[in-house]
């Protein structure tokens, strides 16, 4: 999908600025409607907040369609072999098209449960989310009064509104919309970055089955050539590196133990906030080993 | 059993201390009756060298009339059930009495193929192994030839004699049969040892399923009362240690995210030397934590 | 000098129940002649506890002839020669005999106008005190009102008698007089501890000059044979640890760069409880090292 | 000084080519007009390639005019306050504006020796080096024999020429003549980057006095807001970096001991590569510490 500019955005005739931010908020176009006076806007940022504005300052009832105008999430899974392209990217990264059938009961019977209580369907920026913390949202959201969830489906809703304002708008400033994951092995008893080394990220869960959802090798720098998330939320959830240090060692022909006292690492953390920068390193000779959370030089 | 004094082996009339010995090596008054002029040993290691010396110095058809006097491995496995105290412990590290059907079958078969290619029974000190290492010992063994497979066989039936005279006979030496495998949690962000910590150890399976070996919980001194594993050899194998970190930050109202970003830590190892000493300690920090081959002081 | 044991105490006549106590305070009979009636006591800690609560419950004409009965603190430096074995040993370890002219004129003022503020001697128990923190346990009290520095001159005594008691009689409990500095040198490239490595311990001064207090070679265990402070309160106050890691590796051949990377490898920190248990660690390869406030087993 | 572009270099008239490179190797536009006729030339490594063959390949007499056409190391020293301001930036790396008369009459002995043993300067690419380092190389060269020792002068004339032609010549690619000292302080008791830590960067002299020769202060990365050493070589030598963390925790309001176990804490390295990225972050708690040859991304 090619971006628009904000320029073309803020020159743009009325019909077609409605017609372009038509699907930020599902099948909405009174939003544009009610924020093209505000043109020029000086950034994507103020657009967003123009966007937030409106859907906060309309009347409840307005509100309570809009919240109900989002496809059931149940339904959303149920469709999601035939989804535009733009939708598929979303859902996919908590691996809900790769449900099993249990996992998949449970979810409707969920939304279900959620429906029957509040009269809305459950909304959530299913990116921002592995299935554990998925699970974790809806048990908590489901405990809330009529009032509160309401406020917690709007924050979803922009949620899902600043990461399609993101594809859609090419701007000077960004959205703080994307996290990204990184780690970086240095081989200490050589004194240099580790080349070589396959890295496996794999997505715990609580219930289910656990998923390699990355792989990649070392370059000369020791890190991987792209992040292993980046350019979107990193879904809150537990997660495990898998760094296999013994063959690295071996092809070297440093001397270690048979079998090696350290082979294949296990690194086992959270991330708590999807929009963070999480880098988290490893720092290794064949008998010892570092991890922390770490940091790379802002860009 | 209680044990004998070497003193009181050394002052023992003859046929005591043939009877004494018979079964350090199995059914073989032989050995003690060749050893008996050697009198007094000044060492069990001395007496262990006797015993050693006399095997060696048999005739080839008597060494192997002693290794075919062993038990079959597989025969050895059915009886685990009906064992004597003394077999029965020994065995049991490598889990041999917990094995499922097909481990049991796969034991079994390779049994039967070393019996064919050698006309003698698989000897192994099996305390000094893991399902894994045993599998691993036994491939290795079964590609030698017979002359070769027969010092193995007098080797491990040399260890197995070993461990038994150390259970038998109290001397002012020792015998080098025990390794140690020992913890140690540090609280770096306190800067003290971490008290009240869970802590499993976990005999990681390449076939056949992982099993939890030991638990503890830190002491006062970030250690377990007693090492995870102690004397006795530390069955040579994979293992994880898993640590309950996230729990311990928690309780000291420490705070961090939510998942916290550290939680379970796993840490994975592998034994080569039965009889070594092996300490594996983890620094650890909420955001954090280092481990390495470490060192205890020699008592 | 020989230890007389708690028993001997116990069971000795009264005169020489007097006479064995009567340098455990400076020239005061009445305090053992006071607890006498106590006797049998059930350990040293119980019979200091005596002394304690003896002193504490004196008229305040009583405790202040104590305290005054204290030589003057730079007097006693002044005698730093002729001191009886007793008394040389307690001021050493803050290195008074070994102060410069300017450092000993400035304890000389200083001794001047505690004098002349509180009209008694400014007493301290040095040995748990370096240059630098003996300054700083002047300056701070200097400030105090008369009535809480009698109470501090109080402490300061009892914490006397209490080495004194700890050197003179041999008990079944221990008083908690002693701290203990220790170091571990690990060596992450190889796996084990490093022996043979030159530790220095310096003290450091803010003022003054920093001076080596200890040497020490690493032993096979990577320790030092004794802790490097041991037996003693640890002087509260900077140190500096130097250790000597680039022969060690030089001398087992690891190739690094030249010069290597790391050579000497200072590590700095300040020991704020001079009856504290310090264990400073340096796990060490030829391009990084860590270290830590550690812990050794309890004995 | 600004810079000329490659281009204009390759378009320029004869007579301006050879003045612009004039300079670059000491009064030789021989060398200039030996290469005239190569041009054009695709980017700066190959036209340093062509001075480099062009030295090479001249007679023995004309490269050893070359190499006293160099002025007087000694003599240059003399003259470093009227220096030029090209000239002036390399040796002052080493600080030979600031040496002692000490210092500085023992550089003029190590010269006389020199001249009189070889017959010429001695010529060193100064800014690669500390005083240590240069001492060493002086020690180490006039051991050798004429013809070495004339090959090594060339090599030292190609650096000082590389290191001008890359600040006089701006080109696509990039001459290797920089090299880059950078440090990081990672928070691991708050698993954050460390701002607000003020870090010393010493260089440390055998003879002589060490002294600061960077002062900055940690940004929100963590990381000094420039490298403590960049776009120049970073010369060879024993450096140590200090770190107040000390302050840093006192300021947050982190328990810790008084005085604090950790407070300025010390780093001491070597570096062997002056055109190498060198990177020493700090892992720290109030009780421990971590630091090692490190890695930044490349650009």
């Amino acid at each position: 999908m090619s971006q628009l500019t904000l320029s073309d955005l803020n020159a743009a005739a009325k019909p077609d600025f409605v017609a372009s931010l038509a699907n930020v908020v599902e099948y909405s176009p009174w939003i544009a409607e009610a924020i093209d006076h505000q043109r020029p806007f000086e950034g994507i940022n103020a657009l967003l907040d123009a966007i937030k504005a409106a859907i906060r300052s309309a009347e409840p009832d307005v509100q309570l369609a809009l919240i109900r105008a989002h496809p059931d999430f149940a339904n959303e899974i149920r469709r999601a072999a035939g989804l535009t392209a733009r939708s598929k990217s979303e859902p996919n990264s908590a691996g809900l098209d790769r449900l099993s059938e249990a996992e998949h009961a449970a979810f409707e019977r969920a939304n279900e449960a959620y429906r029957e209580k509040f009269g809305m369907p459950y909304i959530v920026c299913a990116c921002r989310h592995t299935r554990d913390s998925m699970r974790r949202d809806f048990e908590t959201r489901l405990k809330n009064i009529a009032k509160t969830e309401t406020r917690r489906a709007l924050e979803e809703i922009f949620r899902i509104a600043a990461l399609r304002l993101d594809q859609l708008v090419a701007a000077d400033d960004k959205l703080k919309v994307h996290g990204r994951l990184s780690t970086l092995v240095l081989d200490n008893h050589n004194g240099k970055p580790a080349p070589g080394i396959a890295v496996e990220l794999v997505e715990l869960a609580r219930l289910g089955e656990s998923r390699v959802i990355a792989r990649a090798v070392t370059n000369h720098d020791g890190r991987t050539d792209a992040p292993l998330i980046g350019g979107r939320p990193v879904p809150i959830g537990r997660y495990e590196l898998r760094f296999s240090v013994g063959q690295y060692f071996a092809e070297r022909g440093v001397l270690t133990s048979d079998p090696p006292f350290l082979d294949e690492i296990p690194v086992r953390f959270a991330i708590s906030e999807a929009e963070g920068r999480y880098h988290v390193p490893l720092l290794v000779t064949p008998w010892s080993y570092s991890t922390y959370r770490g940091s790379e030089p802002s860009e």
